[in-house]
């Protein structure tokens, strides 16, 4: 962290010739491992680097050891930033002649805000480059060996926010829809709402037994993955001491010899 | 491809010290630089390497020069593999003591008939891991600097196939749902089905000013991009030289910047 040190290098003569910008990178889920071969490389070659709370340590070491780094979480409960202060700081380190890399936990594109953060950058000129990561739902099947659309049993895969602005269930999901049981659903963010979620795909015809994974920490060391039943999941609390993603469908039923029951407790 | 040399090798001391196994790769969208870095280096320590045709040859050169490499591509018009000959094939290759790479493009577990691999190999014992790799649909995102999920505009993301064992739709997609504009919907190999599917959705209420993307080699420099309405896809027809993917909501607007036009023509 040497702000001042850095401010120097961006007014030197370097800043005419080349141009800030910023790389929206996507982080994966926690293990460095599984970053891209391009996440990498574009991480080490950072001159500035705003995170999320859920990108892990082990990610964020591999920036250059004299590349700024600038929290920028917005989770519950804690000191946050406004998407709008974020714009803007991008905004100031880019046209500075910075290169900003923007690391976002798992896949830019998928629950980040980065449709936001694009429009604001390229309203004021500045390059922008994105960089896939693997997503949270993607790292789940992976781990407990279970394809999220084995033909016999779903013919999509939906990734679902399991919250809205204010921390509900978002208020225009299809309920009908999601009650499908051919299609294998995937909720992001989804401690707080789960119980409402499945009394509501209950309710919407859901049939009882449909298997649920309900996981946390997925792609880290401390990953806990519990398997249980949709009406389970209807009559239990989840503790939140970290994000927890849910898998809903009969693809979940291939995976029920994975590991780890300590994430739920009874209602 | 040595496969005297290779099969002696299996038959060697290691035998007994190391049993064979398999591992499942994400190789991505094409490019070498989508690759995650665990996916890398496993397939820098391949013995055998199982690809299918749309892997690309940027990517199977990562595996060392001697391992054996063949090709198990199932797509329309070439010579086959059947899926139970695959299955055979893994389990043999990993009874005789070797690590097996069963490269997939794209992530394995995003149509790609992993299921039924992992259940063959499970049922013979033989151990199995997943590296996730970068589905085309988050590459396409990245591409085109378009969220999936803009808050605005949709809460979810829904990856579809688009063609069922017959090359037609599936049978069972709940044409409603899909019709569902809070939703992005990305169809995956959908060139042959594209015309009926932008009517079936019509039919079904979406709106006929949709904005469409419609998008072949994602993730390589052969890329080619068209932004079109979905009144417009129901009419065009799209030439079949490579896979095609369609992105369609509300959330494909803001990508309307991107290049390419040379994808489709009229029919």
């Amino acid at each position: 962290m040497k702000p001042v040190t850095l401010a120097a290098k961006a007014s030197s003569a370097n800043h005419s010739l080349r141009p800030g910008r910023v790389t929206l990178v996507g982080a994966g889920p926690g293990d460095p491992d599984y970053l891209t071969v391009k996440a990498m490389r574009v991480l080490q070659t950072a001159e500035v680097v705003l995170f999320d709370d859920l990108v892990s340590p082990a990610v964020l070491e591999l920036a250059p050891l004299e590349a700024e780094r600038i929290p920028v979480g917005k989770r519950g409960g804690r000191v946050s930033c406004r998407q709008d202060d974020i714009n803007a700081l991008m905004i100031v380190l880019a046209k500075g002649g910075r290169h900003v890399v923007r690391l976002k936990s798992g896949d830019p594109m998928i629950f980040g805000r980065a449709g936001e953060e694009i429009a604001a950058l390229e309203r004021e000129g500045i390059a922008v480059e994105v960089v896939p990561g693997i997503t949270a739902g993607l790292a789940l099947a992976a781990e407990l060996r279970t394809s999220l659309t084995h033909r016999d049993c779903a013919q999509s895969v939906r990734f679902v926010t399991g919250h809205a602005r204010d921390g509900k269930l978002p208020r225009n999901l299809d309920w009908h829809a999601l009650a499908d049981p051919a299609t294998t659903h995937i909720y992001y963010m989804a401690g707080r709402t789960a119980g409402e979620l499945a009394r509501r795909l209950l309710f919407h015809g859901l049939d009882a037994s449909t298997p649920v994974v309900v996981a946390s920490d997925v792609g880290r060391v401390t990953r806990q993955v519990t398997h249980i039943r949709l009406d389970q999941l209807a009559e239990l609390e989840i503790e939140l001491e970290c994000p927890v993603i849910i898998g809903i469908g009969e693809a979940m039923r291939a995976a029920q010899g994975a590991e780890g029951t300590s994430l739920l407790r009874a209602g």
